[in-house]
């Protein structure tokens, strides 16, 4: 029987300000990265969202970001590998507690925005984020791109991680994803991503727009919850998998 | 033979701007109570920080405060129980990963600024604190200014405590600090500054200004190390408690 | 002819986030009170917010407020005269700016959140604010709750000021606004709120809960446009009063 | 006669945090470029800045920056330049207020940090910042690098601007600077650094290292004050030009 983990950003609010509908996305998912507080997530909304997580049984994960929360962390930063280091450590670290006081535990690791998108092209700086979030938590099972830079980090330092596939996004031949701007880049008819999905998973292999397959690690599928939509496609999906027999469970 | 503790507020820097002479400081203290990020001590201070107090043999404590840097901490702010919770959390979090990334690990907690001083007016308050802090890290020794709100809490909990006085500051008959304002009330003359810890350490008692004697647990002084005035002073006190076979350690 | 201004607070969102229907609100009001950044407003949403009320017709207002992001300004702070009166130019310049890049220019001046709660209460804060802005801009126009202590420090600084009430709160007899806790303090019934602004207008008098009237002058009601409901409220409201042949217009 | 201005970076401090000595600085330089709180510089240390260059004769400057107080605006940001231009509008609006407060004005304008690498770089981008800044004030005189894409910026634009060499740094013989990390890249002795820049003067010229001339416009000398040797050797500058004959005044 297959079996795969659903993921999504969550808890990605601050102060007043709230995004999507993390509590019926909560019902969707099985595992929750979870913003720590730079690009998004105060103390308060992530107190707020362990304490959702853990009620729902969904597993949590630290979610972080360059520290730039006007940008959301999605805007590239000079930053020097110390500084990488330290502000890993730094948002784990918080992570960690935070988790330990919603009566939970850490168990993934996963890169935002913009320093995810630097470490997928950049082995040298995903090791360096990888090895500081191990050096505070050895066990943690790191998020990977397949077959991007953070595959070979993962690959050289030898620790559990997860290879995870975009429930909506198109895919070029070498597993890089399309541009948001091409046509098609993003899909949206949740019927067509849920058949794509499925057939990603039982071939065990990323399909690229071509039809390539790309033979590769699926443990987990990223969906969003930001928008209405966004939730109806992440729910459909999560329908479609167990109806084909497909077990939805953390990794 | 008597024993204490001295202990000072250190990793007070934030990116480009540096306070005080933490080397020089390390030298002369047993305990570190370094800041975590909110009113001082970004990842990287904090991570030189606790390398240097970690090289010294200086203990390791986390020390948080307001989410307040222009205020340093020092403006009282207005936040609800749940808000000063999470806050506690979230930095001792974050202070425990970077001493872990040190090769070291926390062993006391120290609020800082404003926050400390609403806690030492307000039981309940200083409860929430140390509630919060004891959460993520049980065996935790929590500093205390003896006889204020904050000591009526780490009895109600029944925590690891350290008493604390402050080598500079004079007392009232009550115990509490002179207000800044009053005459006398700071100390400047290394040699009074030294002989009167001296006595209160004999004492097992605060000496009020008065010359009354208030009897109180005595485990750690507090020094400064932001002025080179306050180094010297430092540093005369500790060859000051030595010559008087004072033993200098960790609580 | 009766004539009234209908304000509100607008461009609250910051970075990834946004509050509200700002689009559908401008279409109601008359006035636009633009956060200013250190609660909210960060330079993009308050450029986004300015060319819309140019566009719009709406007249321009700075809404300055605490630096408390997380907070959102309504946490109260303990800072000193001379910080109040720097934040509220800095605000203020940092707005003005923002207009005339839009093509326009400031009209009028309004406290946000705790800073303006604190000011209704203390006449010597509401001056120190409210001297601040007019060196900046000696013709703005303030903002005041009638009766309150901004009352009588305008009245004291001999300055334009515009007398505010709220749409859809209670008064008690003083011309404080009951505690929101209280039953009946805040009014959901787009018909009610409609008929009582209607009758204090025509009474020049806030009415309170009991029933008394407290002559005041009104030239201004807020109204709300962070929910559906509110925003009914406010297109209700501005309904109503054209139906009565009030005009609505900046004061 | 010859004459010059001498302009320096100050008010960088933040909070409790002070850099260099201003008041120091303040009694050599002519023009001072003020940090408008991103990068450094809260309403706090602004207004104090402002007063003391009021006080003192010292033509105010803006001297805005990337929102990164952590990195001292000194790391790239990969920000749009709709971004990019809002940032500059509203942080030298704060500047403007601070100004007028202090009973001045602005006469110039200099970006800071990465955001001044990047724009010495990228016509576009300093036109994008330079076009934003006059909008705001059209008779600010904006500071140059000459001969990089700056000094295309401004030709392009018709606007004011004043052309500026670095006392302390080597020189290339396309008029860039060396290196910081090359050899000789960065001048310390005070003799030197006088001698060269007179020649510079005379010479109507930046001087490379090869001894190579660069005929370019010269209005102002940047110097630094954030040591005690740095202060020094700006005094012994102002010395040795008023020597030479050389009048220091704004431009």
């Amino acid at each position: 029987m297959l079996k795969v983990d659903l993921n999504s950003d969550i808890g990605e609010g601050f102060g007043p300000w709230a995004t999507g509908d993390d509590a019926g996305l909560m019902e969707v998912i099985s595992s929750a990265n979870i913003a720590c507080g730079f690009h998004a997530g105060d103390p308060d909304v992530m107190a707020t969202t362990m304490d959702l997580a853990q009620r729902k049984g969904v597993a949590l994960g630290a979610h972080p970001g360059f520290p730039d929360l006007q940008g959301f962390g999605r805007r590239r930063m000079g930053l020097s590998p110390g500084a990488i280091r330290n502000l890993i450590t730094y948002q784990l670290g918080a992570a960690q507690a935070m988790a330990r006081a919603a009566g939970g535990s850490l168990r993934h690791f996963k890169l935002h925005g913009a320093l995810s998108n630097m470490a997928s092209e950049d082995a040298a700086l995903a090791r360096t984020c990888f090895e500081a979030a191990l050096r505070v938590q050895p066990d943690l099972v790191i998020m990977v791109q397949p077959l991007t830079a953070m595959d070979q980090a993962v690959r050289d330092l030898g620790c559990a991680w997860a290879g995870e596939i975009y429930a909506d996004r198109s895919y070029n031949d070498d597993a890089t994803l399309c541009a948001r701007s091409a046509p098609g880049a993003v899909l949206h008819d949740p019927t067509e991503i849920a058949t794509r999905m499925l057939e990603m998973l039982r071939a065990g292999a990323i399909i690229a727009r071509s039809g390539k397959q790309i033979p590769c690690r699926i443990d987990t599928i990223c969906v969003h919850g930001d928008t209405a939509g966004a939730l109806g496609v992440a729910r459909k999906l999560r329908q479609s998998l167990e109806a084909a027999d497909v077990a939805i469970a953390p990794f």
